[in-house]
């Protein structure tokens, strides 16, 4: 009665749903417990719906959301690296290489052709639209941590000049909005010795 | 140092936030937790992305998409309505527009006004994507109750009268899709007794 394509595509959707089960270190806004993947990237996609006219170049809004709703599912098999976490983080491309190939391979070729190069262009980082969805991709945490006072930051003793690293992309998605974050989010944070000063 | 209409804005997505709180009746894929409000509205939006061919008619899929992202949002206030509480849907109407002045209201006018048409939009159901993202809202719990043996339909006692009532959108958005889905997710759970066969 259903054909192979969209036996593949149901199947792709019901695989997805593990997304919700990969726990990332940031706390929800009620500061007890913490997000996973897939409530991370609806957010993401909001984010990016409400403050995409920050954006230092006009982004095509479509393919920005559908960069975020789908930029972690490689994470069902390779697990969340902690952002903080450097002994981790240089494993992370080959195990989530990896994932890309077995999680879009359940599609059809040519929609999971379309999605790895979407996956693809988000970790490359090198267009308007994948510059933007990163920028989101820092500023989300960055604003549930400012709202918890900093608690993922405090329990894993985090560092400034870590955070600077990481948001070196930011800014080049949304000037305006990393100001925000560094401004509002951030150095408060470093202040109250929630983040540790380094610099 | 952050404009007024930034500062909304952040308030908003802060706000949106708590929509990981709103539970909802179905288990997600492993059978044991609950999926959130957040959580369906992602993996609605994967599924919008993955199965917009089958659409009746061509749908714009970014207007689709953020009306799928924010259709829940008014459930930070009103809470989830369970589908197939009948006494509860009585008073749904009242309590989600009242979350809505109110929700919606923190935003800079023009986003506030966008998104009330949106949600407005996905609620009257009258239009090719309302119907569309309709759709997705009643496949995506289908295909969790289907991979979980039934677990929610069991546990609630629900009718196929029921499903069938809420479902009479479901075609409207997707003929294909309904098909799949009454044929895959919905019959068989009747043949096994986990929805009650009142037809």
């Amino acid at each position: 009665m259903t054909d192979d394509r969209l036996r593949r595509q149901m199947e792709f959707c019901l695989e997805a749903d593990k997304e919700k089960q990969i726990m990332r270190h940031t706390f929800k806004s009620n500061g007890i417990d913490r997000e996973n993947d897939a409530e991370h990237a609806w957010h993401m996609a909001v984010m990016c719906l409400l403050l995409g006219e920050y954006a230092n170049e006009p982004v095509d809004m479509l393919r920005t959301i559908s960069m975020i709703l789908i930029h972690d599912v490689v994470e069902i098999d390779a697990g969340d690296t902690f952002a903080y976490d450097e002994q981790a983080n240089t494993t992370r491309q080959e195990r989530e290489q990896r994932a890309a190939d077995r999680l879009f391979g359940i599609l059809p070729p040519d929609q999971g052709e379309k999605l790895r190069a979407l996956w693809d262009e988000f970790e490359a980082g090198e267009t308007a639209e994948a510059r933007f969805a990163r920028a989101m991709d820092n500023i989300q945490p960055a604003m549930l941590n400012f709202a918890t006072d900093g608690k993922a930051w405090t329990e894993s003793g985090v560092r400034l000049s870590q955070i600077l690293k990481r948001n070196e992309i930011t800014p080049k998605g949304s000037k305006k909005l990393w100001e925000h974050s560094l401004g509002t989010f951030i150095l408060p944070n470093v202040e109250k010795g929630r983040i540790i000063d380094d610099k």
